[in-house]
């Protein structure tokens, strides 16, 4: 198993204060740029939100290929930066892998931006 | 005055709901990522927090590059994507150009990944 499945590259959840409280210093904005590359593409959005609409916000990558419409390299690729950046993590079952949210990930993130 | 200072070219408080709501639709996914793409870099990141550290959430400009360490007209072209994504207002008053937070903007996006 790649060690990135276990660790993530960046941990949104250990970075940052709210942007409103204090200006952001440069190894926290580094971190917190890199989690936002990770989020800021059409096909991982869509990835994402349905990996969270499922049960239990967790999905089998067979159930991620048609509704997207991309080839399953092509989402294997996309699924992988989310995992990377410590959004999602996968579980190998069978023949099949799973995608879940990692608690806390996304509200890590909306806590960042969140001014009131 | 550039029409995109007027009318921002994505409105990050139209769109979206929160991911873990529905599935994203691919219109609403491209309009996400692009104010996401927009917020991912660390010099953007430290600009929007510094302006909303100041009072008001406004901040000269003149205030912004010192504590950058970048260039004037870098730090220009970094807050001109933030004012072309609806995340900065600007508002000339004299020789200087003040940035200011679009309120609602960041909350926008911040509920766009709340979960709870």
């Amino acid at each position: 198993m790649p060690v990135t499945e276990l660790l993530p590259l960046t941990d949104v959840t250990a970075c940052c204060a709210p942007l409103t409280r204090e200006p952001l210093g440069a190894a926290d904005a580094e971190a917190l740029a890199k989690t936002l590359k990770a989020l800021a593409d059409p096909a991982r959005l869509r990835l994402i939100s349905m990996v969270a609409a499922h049960d239990g916000h967790e999905a089998c990558v067979c159930d991620l290929i048609e509704p997207l419409g991309l080839s399953q390299p092509t989402v294997s690729h996309h699924l992988k930066i989310l995992v990377d950046a410590g959004l999602l993590s996968r579980d190998k079952r069978g023949v099949w892998a799973y995608y879940a949210l990692v608690p806390g990930a996304l509200d890590a993130v909306a806590a960042v931006f969140a001014t009131v």
